[in-house]
């Protein structure tokens, strides 16, 4: 186990974000504190996909006739789908899956919805649990058999352009998503043997952890016509024609929590951005002898004007001394901490100190300024994650010409390499080969000379050791 | 099929709550219109919830051993378990049951959880999918094979009363709940043959559907120690003994929905409680061929103001006739319709039509009192519909002191017969075959004589065809 990966996983642990002891390999139990966070994050998400798209809600289970329908796909997960056999003491007629992904619940329901070119375009998403039986390692929140937290949109569209313009859209969602919560990313698009079973092209959303190692977050696909015509969802043109719909969909899943975890976590702990914190803010009163109940309620003052100004803030008032509380609240990533004893009050300030940065700061503590003030440092905490994170991820960009280089940089440094290439299957499963690393994808058309063949290149494109 | 259940098919089709034509018996589609009510529904439910329980998410499956750990438990669930039995093409070397109901998933992490007595008490929810394989005839939202929303709450307790306590506050907390949403109820403890498997007793609401059936929409189970046994979740006491603890439960169901639908609805269509109504107000511009802008763009004004003080509110502008836009909105169950025209500009008034009654009615429309005024008439709307429903569920409450006479009220006019009864299980039974409906339970102690041994009686009961 890699530094990285026992940190995690004790992290997960001691701030009560999951338990992994369910007896069931590959499930694990969300904690009160951990569902908080997907809580916040799911509503930052759903904030976002509400301007344009429908929420509605499928059956988890899938006939085994429907899934078989579209061979590319049951290809794709036929390894990794869980099937139903009875039903109490009796054998089903015919088997069950359970949802891997769900175009093959959803687009048999499509066709019956799909008239007319006036129904188009349809967005929907879901938020569900899907499951896969994964026979690799399995670890808490990265690679599990119950995903527990798989936000899946689905739309369908009247021309190829439309669905282009919503992989474009779909881009900006979950940049505008990551970014809330400073997770930064590259985007590129897989190459063609690494797509989604089904799709044209797939879109896809990497960051880096710590440990060097990028981690898949979120991706696009677009599935031109493959599913409108396994599927027979047609629609009426204006002038009458029937017609196969366009159609993408694009995911995310309990990844979001981990890179929470992972990219802004620190010796200390985690180190939640204010958008997903359970507690923004938590008050710790510095209590002596004398004095105690007047300490007390002054914070809690504080603390009900910081609520009302919609806040998440708590009042650790347990009988405990202020060093453990200090210490249990950074490492659950607590933003923000204010401490207030009697000295405080008697020269009307308070102590601030950020969870992402080391110093204390005394500052005036007045009734009318106070909510503005801690939504201020709220505000720089967040903008201090992202910037942090986004410089991690550009340090450890690199460029290079030769695959050798490649090979030693990932090994020795970890992190993502940028080299020309031809775009060439064979070439890039060679480079793959020749560098045990994989070819993320494509980030943009280039010009040069392919880094492994020497033929003409046609991409700049990412590598890196991935989970 | 009854009238009744004609008109509840029809509406969950032409309302679009949910899609019935998905292609497993018993399991349904969510649309966007539906999905609102229950989301709506839901963020009720939580916000009580939330004052004293956590939120957690278990895993949906559980190993054959654990389920079967708790032998009343599992007697009462194994005809109607799910089985897994692959995954992908290999065979599982246990057979993993998809959740009928979480106590088997929960408690063998809660033997793990609690430790001494200061760890209690424990009160977590969840909110999930569950899976019943039903033999009966199934109807969407009231007999279901995927429950796709089942909230179920977990409390342990270190003694027999604070479980007993939990029980009150439980039927409190529903109690709430359902007000709000203005559907009446009646609070029975079940018979012990009805009692739910593994539980010491079963506290239960059913409401009244307008087929004079009952329908049962909550459950609170005094579980006892029978689980703490089984999965030996046990307490160290202030004086150093090992305990075993008490436990509570309690859960809803997608029957929350089914209730909202059928008791306030009516041969127009869905009524809609404005606590739960995806829109709480449609504002329908009355245009003609002069100043359509200008009503459009006042209509759009009053839209913002309802909009910026909480309210749901819709602008319909579709071109269409205003007297199709009325019929499509009442159908779905808006509360609130505001007609505004030429002819209300230039009086300065709009016009105001509740779905729960059959008047118009005209108001000055004054910006700075707008969204007093529509909270105002949404607050007789939430009222009206209470009170309505609690009406017609005590105009179908009736006492008999004959058997013969409580079958034919409930032959007759359905609704629910109170009767004195001994308590005895085999008298019970007799009086269910008797009057061909079932015992819903007890209310209340009582003296005088039972209905039908005419031995002592010890409890007020009562009696009601039920879904």
């Amino acid at each position: 186990m890699s530094k990285f990966s026992e940190w995690f996983h004790n992290i997960l642990i001691e701030a009560e974000i999951i338990d992994t002891r369910y007896p069931i390999k590959g499930m694990h139990v969300w904690l009160p504190q951990g569902f908080q966070i997907r809580k916040n994050a799911l509503k930052l998400l759903k904030s976002i996909l509400d301007e344009d798209h429908e929420e509605v809600l499928f059956p988890l289970l899938i006939p085994e006739d429907e899934l078989a329908k579209e061979a590319i796909h049951v290809k794709g997960f036929e390894e990794e789908v869980y099937w139903i056999t009875h039903g109490g003491l009796t054998p089903l007629g015919k088997k069950l899956a359970l949802r891997p992904t769900s175009e093959t619940a959803m687009y048999p329901m499509f066709a019956l919805w799909v008239r007319s070119h006036q129904d188009l375009p349809l967005r929907f998403y879901q938020v569900v649990n899907t499951f896969r039986y994964e026979t690799k390692h399995t670890r808490p929140l990265i690679r599990v058999r119950e995903i527990t937290t798989f936000k899946e949109a689905h739309t369908v569209h009247a021309t190829s352009q439309e669905a282009e313009e919503q992989v474009e859209r779909a881009v900006e969602i979950y940049s505008s998503f990551f970014d809330l919560m400073g997770i930064p990313y590259v985007v590129t698009r897989r190459p063609d043997w690494d797509k989604f079973p089904g799709a044209d092209y797939t879109m896809a959303f990497d960051t880096l952890l710590p440990d060097g190692k990028t981690l898949q977050i979120g991706t696009v696909h677009n599935l031109g016509q493959t599913f409108a015509q396994t599927f027979q969802i047609t629609y009426e043109t204006e002038d009458g024609q029937h017609e196969y719909v366009y159609q993408t969909c694009y995911g995310l899943s309990d990844r979001i929590i981990a890179s929470i975890i992972g990219v802004h976590g620190d010796e200390g702990g985690l180190s939640l951005p204010p958008a997903v914190a359970p507690y923004q803010v938590v008050i710790v009163p510095i209590i002596f002898k004398e004095g105690a109940q007047e300490v007390l309620d002054f914070c809690s003052q504080v603390k009900n004007q910081l609520s009302r100004a919609g806040i998440r803030v708590h009042l650790d008032s347990r009988d405990l001394r202020a060093g453990k509380k200090f210490y249990e609240w950074e490492m659950r990533g607590v933003p923000l901490r204010i401490e207030i004893g009697p000295r405080e009050i008697r020269e009307g300030k308070m102590v601030l100190k950020r969870r992402d940065t080391p110093d204390k700061e005394t500052v005036e503590c007045r009734e009318d300024e106070l909510a503005e003030l801690v939504e201020d440092r709220l505000g720089r905490i967040s903008s201090h994650l992202k910037e942090k994170a986004w410089n991690m991820l550009q340090e450890n960009m690199k460029e290079t010409d030769s695959p050798l280089e490649a090979r030693d940089i990932i090994q020795e440094d970890g992190g993502v390499v940028s080299f020309l290439w031809c775009g060439d299957e064979a070439c890039g499963k060679e480079l793959e080969e020749q560098v045990h690393v994989d070819i993320l994808g494509i980030q943009e058309d280039a010009d040069g000379t392919c880094v492994n063949c020497k033929q003409k290149a046609r991409y700049r494109a990412l590598l890196a050791r991935t989970y």
